[in-house]
């Protein structure tokens, strides 16, 4: 998110905008916390997980009195557009100010779980993918030397994008996610059988909204005997140094869609298809649902072999 | 435990001795799993989590009959000494077979919760230290940008060594250890009081012996009011890449202890006492318990402020 | 690059043929270096760097001589067709094979670089990216702390591939690459403005093909009367875990290279376009050359303001 | 160095003391650069590399007009004593205000060296020695990949405890340090017994004040005929997030000064002897140096077989 901040203030000033920004998002923008950006305010900050703006949830910009606040604050600090960092949420609230004031706005899509349309990846994605390798990693040592299976829980409540990205990294044996239905008895003769062969260790990933890790655990204990362990990786997996992929991703994202609104583009969400820039609506993005990648899904089944 | 396999095997190798390891720990003994430990055999092996050798619990070896078998498995193989790395379980197997057969030993203390007595760091702990600081500094950043509280359960069922040494250095504003009463009232008035003035975001660590990471999450939710939430770093924390101190660490323990057994030494476990290699009995190590050390509990109080 | 064999190993299992690896490349070709790959033998390397298969410079194979005794190891070993890993030369090599002998190849990118032509990304390259990254973001630590002028030199003799995103990534206040002319005057002149206005400490990313990072120091040092200092990162930016990205990427490639050339396909490599694979004829690949991205060298001008 | 930093400011406080610092060191402190350091000041920063407060060398305070100024400016601002972080020179200038103007001061010693006396490890050198061997251990991997001689120099113009301890912990095949004489055409004869034996790869660690890593590359390559490879590590091994050990010492010698000064106790230096805490007189530590340990030069000797 800081990257994406950092390039936002500066392509902004760099058209000789000025930037402001407001501290725990629209809860903050109700309550006018806003602060001059200027460039070396944004600088020193692209290694940072998180947000120095801070975040928060807020219940008030859900009613049309909260946005109608917001709006005065917008006025008051003479802001002639905003550019919204975030998720779905996020990006909803953006496109409301956009349909109630006609006021203009531009999105960013920040999100870990990779869920948002209009964008192959969302800022965040290959940070939390990779930081959930990293600890599949570590397990594995352990799963190797003890000789037991190992489930491990990694983020996702509607989608499995993280699972399927970390387990085919990780090397596991299945992947558990919500679009794919899966039989545990199933796993469970694939582990004896795979036993019967020598091999004796074992990594099952399982989405969050697939499956809870220690269901998959007793499950699989039951069918094969085995000793199994499960792992709940949780909010480990958010924040950290963003990887090099992320922070560029956030600068071209935070480029793009400063620029577009800067150029009277209004209502849309700066996205990546392939390696290219796209800008869409953001009543496309929102009434969409990215799908995931069945070539991956297929690869994940031949590589467990 | 790589590295001190590694130090083992040279150092061996070094005084003219042949070595040969035996797999999957004394089950394996029991079972004659021995292979060849040549020098090239622990080559390109010293970054890697885990052990070559692998490792398992014997029920077996827990009785006299399975022990009769180990040493029958030894003389089959000539081997005339037998080095253990490993916890407090491996080192009393050692010393069984020292008592009942006068079979030569000598112990290397391997144990990430740093609970061996005779010697001032076990093997493994300072890398499990070093990823559950990892993953609070992960955490800190959500931490931060949420402004929540967060409360981290990491590994110490009889003792919070890792707990506060993480705790310190993962900078939470409270550290809960077995060793040390606690009230979560209290915790809980502190963070009330931090937040009026003004500091938003904590982090509570505390080890699986002390309470549980759910308990703790609940009661300060309660006392406070605020959004807290609960992260259980569990099996993440063995695994991954030594540190360099362990490797160091290893290397150390691994040559004393095998220089020692073929001076004619026995029943010894090699230890670290400040920077200095000690060797003490298998006896004395066994029957005390490594304290806590009282100048970091109450540098944790000074530093909470 | 382990990643990739993981890959090739268990799509061809899954279609039932069998598969022999090379040790060494084609020196190892040359002179039947072969093992048996199954199933297990490619177990556990998916998180490592380098390759379990080892590499080597082949002078031999540059003959026709050489090219004669490797056809004559692969009929003898009962290869009915070759899978290639690597970078330009490899696929040149693997290209004379299919012309001179009309034998069945297909390549798959790996190149730090990423300098094949007919891929978005190379394996290897996101791993090496990060390692960068990595590297100037502790340099950019000194350099804040001490307020100096650091010139960090990365790989990339013929393009600024690694040069543009690890300086995109890294924050850098100008990045030299092979590509686009540099005046060091300017950039001088830049430093002694951002000095001027309080910025006391700066990053500049240099590409090994577009300036030696100590003349851009010396040049530096002359113009500003700056404390400038030179890093050459160098070697240690091969090798090391692989990031999740390559890892997805190599088995995605190596998978597909295997499914293409069992079902028929010859004289291609497998590559990625957007998210999409593809699979270009070799002939097109090695007679076409990657351009950097003119949006990213416009984007780390607008950022470095 | 900041966790250093909050345990002094947190000390302080927590005795009712307030505490200024100072940017710039000496040179900041002459130009009265004074700062306001309250608790939440040195909040989140436990975890970032290099100093909040910045570093400057100051060739003023070498004189005495300048360290009267610096006298000055700590009387104009109520200061009553002076904890200075820092290494020799540091320390050094501690010692003269000290003695010139009975000031109180107290020393907390920081140095990625490790050379400082009266303490066994420096604020700096775990978190160096670690990245060193993250970066041998990326190099092992192309090492062992293309079977190649690499030579990795490493920080230490006066020592090798650097090259010692990162040489250990990465397997090095050889260690070269100021300390102790040492043989190229020796290490290339033994390069080439251990080619004989079937060893293709190897690893030599220098400290830089041993031998330029150029020089000892291009001896070996003509004693053996191998291929050679020179890494430079240089600026990369400062900076980057602390390890555990680090940031728990920084606290520990941080606290303890900062209380021994309150406590009337007059220009000493905190320091860990084994894991006691101690404190011993400026005159002494800057009149006495720290040695190398035999046993490790030993060690390394043993392990290299």
């Amino acid at each position: 998110m800081n990257a994406a901040l950092r390039a936002v203030v500066r392509a902004a000033l760099g058209r000789g905008a000025e930037v402001i920004g407001f501290n725990h998002g629209y809860e903050g923008l109700i309550n006018d916390e806003s602060r001059n950006l200027d460039s070396p305010s944004v600088g020193g900050i692209i290694d940072r997980g998180g947000t120095i703006l801070r975040t928060a949830r807020s219940a008030a910009f859900m009613t049309r009195e909260g946005r109608d606040q917001a709006m005065a604050v917008l006025i008051k600090n003479g802001c002639e557009g905003l550019v919204v960092i975030g998720g779905d949420g996020s990006l909803t609230g953006a496109l409301k100010l956009q349909e109630e004031f006609d006021y203009p706005v531009c999105g960013v899509p920040g999100s870990i779980d990779n869920d948002i349309s209009g964008t192959d990846f969302s800022i965040g994605f290959d940070t939390a993918v990779n930081t959930a390798v990293d600890a599949i990693d570590r397990v594995r040592d352990t799963a190797y030397s003890h000789e037991r299976v190992f489930v491990i829980e990694v983020m996702g409540r509607r989608n499995g994008f993280i699972a399927l990205e970390a387990g085919l990294a990780g090397g596991a044996e299945a992947i558990l996610v919500p679009e794919m239905p899966f039989s545990l008895p199933d796993i469970g003769a694939e582990l004896l059988e795979a036993a019967s062969k020598g091999k004796r260790s074992s990594i099952i990933v399982v989405a969050e909204g697939a499956a809870k890790a220690d269901d998959v655990r007793e499950a699989l204990s039951e069918c094969t005997g085995f000793e199994c362990r499960a792992v709940v990786l949780g909010h480990m997996q958010r924040g950290g140094s963003p990887t090099a992929f992320d922070r560029v991703l956030a600068l071209r994202l935070g480029h793009l869609a400063t620029n577009r609104l800067l150029s009277g583009f209004r209502g849309e969400m700066a996205g990546l298809a392939g390696n290219l820039l796209v800008s869409h609506p953001l009543t496309f993005v929102l009434s969409s649902e990215r799908q995931i990648d069945p070539e991956k899904l297929l690869l994940s089944e031949a590589m467990a072999q």
